[in-house]
């Protein structure tokens, strides 16, 4: 997966955004290239100023009619499902004509996991003739390489590997891609709450004087799960992490190179420098 | 572990209490034995207003020196460690002289994990001629039976399959032994958090809309990591883990019987009750 991967160019492009700056920055990655993108920024999680002057087509998470109109006459085979989507509540589905038709197969991909539910729309589209693809696809700019980002390289590699251990042995779980080791020590693992909750809690833990590892001692692992479907859910990180790294006392961030997608790189690189924590993208293979 | 456990009833008893009511009972089943108690309470740990009366021998981390001296005149050599023992801090350890020649032992067990420290203060318990022994094999009334507790029967076994699924898989790391598990799903995984707060990150969770499985669905499963020691780190649930479970809109809780230890059983039950959820005793292989 390090190696340059072939960029997708076939056709207008219609990418459907979630939250966060990683949606724009693969739009601007890809408009760079010369393709034509289309912006359908999910109402509810992407937030409406970012797309200001950029023509967008705001949709439902239900309003797959409207989605599939606009992008067929515009020619769009390739989807990329990109951006923060926190798991909707049923509530917030506003089901249009075309989606209660295809209903019961959104409800089955609900039930299951992130991955059960992010496959269950993948799954869908290709009915529909499009086709899925992932946004390192498009814009292969957005994936951590191999080595070490920022001024800090790790102090040591052992929480590392316990934390790829600890990730390895519960990817058939559906759960978080997250964990964070001190001194070969598992402080938390990350389910449903995400990467900064878990972090926020790391960081609690501490003041509570509940981690004897000192400040400066410690890893977020993140790694994508084994089997998972890379085209919509490669794990990623961003200035935010960093920050909610550096607030937990870690020394770092290790993630799997060429699986990990970074929201803003460079203002990563900054605020790792600045928080003095070292960013590193590791081989899917590590050697031990 | 479910057939009826030879009770120990060798000499006097030493009994070092952590924090919660979990010690005294354990005092009181043993008493009732007509087995002579020496209650040791853990400074910072153990509530001084808990042993009024009982003429406690009180003694701080560090100091073996006292505890050993104490033990030795009263002619024990079963110890057991029972109670809530949160990691503490070394500023908490308040050495004396016989606790600073065992130093680089105990400082060695501070490293690990929970584990790691707990049988690192066996095995100095043991170099000492005693005998340390399970809080169980003393008073095995405070294990849980096999089957369910309380009015409330579990509806369905698979989330109780799922999370013991995990427990097995992320056993040999040092780290939590419980799960939230709804729908087959893992909602929140215990790392050094400890049972009350991710009960309390799975309402917080609920609250915010994060948990699509209806309240009254979802099961809180704990199990005894495999291969751990089971004289000092068996899992337990209490009145307070039932109420935690009810409060993150939990069906039930699940546990391996006669591996876990319940505090307080009969307030136990009736909070189970009274918060209409179930509390189940498993058997260590569940039959698939």
């Amino acid at each position: 997966m390090t190696a340059a991967p072939t960029v997708s160019q076939e056709g207008p492009l219609a990418l459907i955004c979630g939250g966060g700056s990683l949606p724009l920055a693969v739009a601007d990655f890809v408009a760079k290239r010369g393709r034509k993108v289309l912006l359908f920024p999910l109402r509810g999680f992407a937030n409406p100023a970012d797309f200001s002057g950029r023509a967008p087509e705001w949709v439902g998470l239900g309003q797959f009619g409207k989605f599939y109109g606009a992008a067929q006459v515009s020619g769009c085979r390739d989807v990329v499902l990109i951006g923060s989507m926190v798991r909707p509540s049923l509530r917030q589905i506003w089901p249009d004509l075309r989606t209660v038709m295809a209903m019961p197969r959104i409800i089955a991909a609900f039930r299951g996991g992130d991955d059960h539910l992010l496959s269950g729309v993948g799954r869908l589209l290709e009915e529909y003739g499009f086709r899925l693809v992932g946004a390192h696809e498009v814009a292969p700019e957005i994936l951590v390489p191999e080595g070490t980002l920022g001024r800090f390289a790790p102090p040591e590699r052992e929480d590392i590997a316990v934390g790829l251990d600890y990730l390895r042995a519960t990817g058939r779980f559906d759960v978080g891609q997250a964990v964070v080791v001190a001194k070969r020590h598992v402080l938390a693992v990350e389910a449903i709450e995400g990467t900064d909750e878990m972090l926020a809690r790391v960081m609690q833990l501490r003041a509570n004087g509940r981690i004897r590892a000192p400040a400066g001692a410690g890893v977020l692992v993140k790694a994508p799960k084994p089997g998972q479907d890379r085209r919509f859910d490669l794990p990623s990180i961003g200035p935010q992490t960093v920050e909610g790294a550096g607030r937990a006392g870690l020394a770092g961030i290790a993630v799997i190179a060429g699986s990990t997608i970074m929201a803003q790189p460079e203002q990563l690189v900054q605020a790792a420098d600045r928080a003095k924590i070292f960013v590193v993208g590791v081989p899917a293979e590590p050697s031990r």
